[in-house]
């Protein structure tokens, strides 16, 4: 078996040591002579596993007692209904932030629900830089504002927490939660799909706080409200368990790394390898403002379209995998979320710095 | 390692095989140097998996080119609000069939979008059978009728099929689908959650015919539209590809068997042991109606009812584990899906008969 360095936007890499554990106990975990995949979400065996795992969630990202984890299903894309559906509480109007194709399909989602202001957008600027915050235009009366600080296609990202007062500030958190520590009390509603940095795809952690729970829209569908879920220890009915599960591993592993201080500081010197790479070189671009460039995902063009298949094809046969850039934008993208490790980064940056000298 | 025969309603034991193929390819799907997990749903790798595993289910249920399959997320509880969503189309009236607790959920939500008419109610019986069809007081207008084959609860299953003429007939068949043959031809939806009888929690397939896709309600988020999926072959968003991955292995597990006639014969086989045993005895008592007895769940009572706790701990010491009936109906309760063996129930008649002549 040789495993690949595998650069997928998502669903993506998990660590070595948290599947070789799944392996592990994929038939008895724990001596209960059951996969987890079988146990009764409500038995001894599954609460220890889930109650443990929000726990370990709650002390890397030391989330203050008065927000509540869910644990859910469907993705941002429900969120993107989810949010409107349960933070408008008799509001009309939410503003929102374009920065790429993300906030794109939040806004459009939102639109169907509330007035949406475009309080600012990186539209004229190609989505290449995150607007500065002077120039936003925020309603006086919106519910909430909705932002999105990592774009997975265009790889631009916030590095800094936008200031909202009393607005609640919710974000989409999908591709960099876990990436660096984060102060969660800026926040009203945090949400991510695991499949980038937290587990499999079909798990969504919401982190809300309480008192935006319990208000939901006239017609939202029961699984929609924060508070059926809320209110059930996210088992309402049946979570998504295997899920929970693999993100408690995650979760774990994070911990023995030592935190999100030490992921953001491996994730840091993975980032910044790769963009010295592509500055340092006249054949490889990336498109994005500095300040506003992503530690996930790393946009890089060649100079020679026409060497794209070739670039691929031989980076696959060096098990660097999945380096083709979103459709949308072309060229090719490297997802390096926490799981890639540092020696995957040096093998792309060494591959391009060959080819360069090859093929430029 | 001992595995235990897990008689848990739901997430459930799930077929040795399978789990042992899962375990061999954690960390390396077929020479990928990738688990499942890690794939991108867009990828060349998981789309084959996806193809499969729907080709499979097609063949085992003999689903005919008019109706599309999705692989969603959001279980039975979403489908409780997705049903009239996408189904009322125009209309307003829906009828329901009341054969216990999950009917009762289906219809408390349908209530929030539909004028419900409950064409049908155990309620007289104490749910123990199925109404007799003649009785049923289906509306003229309803834009579809619903019902619940099996209940997981009560332990009530339909050995029959409605005829609604032409209103589609929807059915929540989470704990029954796979467990027979079915005419997929009488259906407009047939919708079941995996945990039971094809997967693992968080994947939910539907099957629906075409034309009852496209005329969703306004203000149906954009996730709870039928069209959203079936316009995206279910990768509108990233769907839960390993619970997706795993249902393929089990209908690969299906097919090796014999297809559904040949499971069938051993659920019926397996369910018809354990009431002869339960009719047998005056100790053991099922409540329902013969005609109307569930192959799936098996509910039943002890006559000396201050013995349940130890009928419960000297069954878990044979590794014949939760056995405890719902919390609604005490007593005990028996789950016996696809992946039960019949070992296991050989292993429960023979403890009964035991536990009975000791302490009955």
């Amino acid at each position: 078996m040789t495993r690949v360095f595998n650069f997928s936007a998502g669903p993506a890499m998990l660590p070595e040591p948290v599947l070789e554990r799944a392996r592990e106990e994929m038939l008895d975990w724990n001596g209960t002579g059951m996969s987890v995949m079988e146990m009764s979400h409500r038995g001894k065996a599954f609460m220890s596993i889930a109650e443990e795992a929000e726990r370990d969630l709650r002390a890397l990202l030391s989330i203050p007692d008065n927000y509540r984890v869910l644990f859910l299903q469907g993705g941002a894309s429900a969120q993107f209904a989810m949010v409107p559906m349960n933070l408008l509480r008799g509001k009309t109007r939410a503003d929102y932030i374009n920065t790429g194709a993300w906030s794109k399909k939040a806004i459009a989602e939102g639109r169907r629900f509330a007035d949406v202001n475009v309080a600012a957008t990186g539209e004229a600027d190609g989505f290449n830089s995150i607007p500065v915050f002077d120039t936003w235009q925020l309603s006086g009366d919106a519910a909430y504002v909705h932002y999105t600080p990592n774009e997975t296609i265009g790889g631009v990202e916030f590095h800094w927490i936008p200031r909202t007062g009393d607005t609640p500030l919710v974000a989409d958190m999908s591709s960099t939660i876990l990436s660096r520590p984060v102060d969660v009390s800026r926040y009203g509603v945090i949400y991510a799909g695991a499949q980038k940095n937290i587990g499999p795809a079909g798990l969504t952690i919401v982190i809300v706080r309480e008192d935006l729970i319990g208000d939901a829209t006239e017609g939202t569908p029961t699984m929609f409200d924060y508070r059926t879920h809320a209110e059930n220890g996210s088992m309402y009915n049946t979570p998504p368990t295997y899920g929970w599960y693999l993100a408690g591993l995650v979760f774990k592993w994070l911990l023995d790394l030592g935190g999100l201080a030490a992921m953001a500081e491996i994730n840091r010197r993975k980032a910044e390898k790769l963009y010295a790479a592509i500055d340092a070189s006249d054949f490889y671009t990336n498109p994005v403002a500095i300040e506003s460039r992503s530690w996930m995902n790393v946009p890089f063009t060649l100079a020679k379209p026409e060497l794209d298949g070739e670039f691929l094809k031989e980076a696959e046969s060096m098990g660097l995998t999945n380096l083709k850039g979103h459709r949308s934008v072309g060229g090719m993208r490297a997802s390096i979320y926490n799981a890639m490790p540092e020696a995957g980064v040096s093998a792309l940056v060494d591959f391009m710095t060959d080819f360069e000298q090859r093929k430029g």
